[in-house]
């Protein structure tokens, strides 16, 4: 029965980003060793290696996943939820993403695997336009301009909540970043 | 004749804020030791340290620095200019703030002489605002909603720029924060 094998192969990878998510939160990249990552999952070094062929690999998944995650919010539930959803988040596991941006920068083969995983993603990205284009969004612009521009606030914030600060007015916030990019423009209800 | 001597201590520190920037962006937070302080600035650590009491002390002082001229051209020149100073500098030295995040939030002591310093700069904010009032923003905003939006902008751009992201159509993405912020709104020369 091929279906509920690929089913279970499904459920264990989500396992195991899951526990390795939690295990880069709390020791950070460094500290993340294959034995802390082994207690974490719950699995043998054997087993998680079988489905992520390195810690680079395991690490990168774990981020391109958060990343779709946060990415399906704003396409299925607008910017508004998409700003709470960032607040919501594990901001040990932002730092650790942050702490990694230095050495996905400096190794080369962790470089490497972050652009191939790019290169993956970017094959979505025409549907998930298509889809922003729904959400009734000035024309006067090219739609991956304001797309660019979301995405920076949405960066911004993380960035902003990593580091601990408070960002108060988050439904002002919205309205501003909404009125400045809908169709209608603002006072036009 | 102490002004001499005040200008030349001004001149001093200023020498070593860049030449650690330097030293930072080159071997990291973790890799900038006390010698290679001392190679990259050219002056003894206890001249150093006469200075800035400790290595965190001096890494947050350099941050603290590049934050203020990112300031100042945002006021003096407008936020356009601001997005090209934030793709001209140093993306080594941007990677190794991102990195020190993760150990201010995890060291009390490191995070109590952040707070410290962001209390100090806190000072200067009501004159900033005032400043920025004079750009002819949208007022129907709260000014602080509208200064932390251009941040968070700014902020996401950094981090991108960082990451190694190109991003395109500079221009557009100006066009639409500005007039997404001005008092005139858009459409309206």
């Amino acid at each position: 029965m091929p279906k509920v094998t690929e089913e279970h192969k499904e459920r264990r990878r989500q396992e195991i980003l899951e526990g390795a998510r939690r295990c880069f939160a709390r020791h950070g990249y460094e500290g993340a060793t294959v034995a802390r990552l082994e207690e974490e999952i719950g699995l043998s070094r054997g087993a998680i290696f079988n489905y992520f062929e390195s810690k680079e690999a395991l690490f990168l998944a774990v981020a391109a996943s958060l990343s779709y995650r946060m990415t399906e919010i704003w396409l299925e539930h607008g910017f508004r939820t998409l700003l709470d959803a960032i607040v919501a988040e594990d901001t040990d596991w932002l730092a650790v993403q942050l702490e990694a941006i230095r050495r996905i920068r400096t190794e080369p083969a962790f470089r490497a695997q972050a652009e191939a995983l790019d290169e993956e993603t970017a094959a979505g990205r025409p549907e998930r336009m298509a889809k922003l284009r729904e959400h009734g969004l000035r024309e006067d612009m090219p739609i991956e301009v304001v797309a660019t521009f979301l995405s920076l606030v949405a960066n911004g914030l993380a960035l902003r909540v990593t580091v601990g600060d408070q960002i108060p007015d988050l439904d002002l916030l919205a309205e501003l970043v909404e009125t400045g990019v809908s169709a209608r423009g603002r006072g036009n209800p």
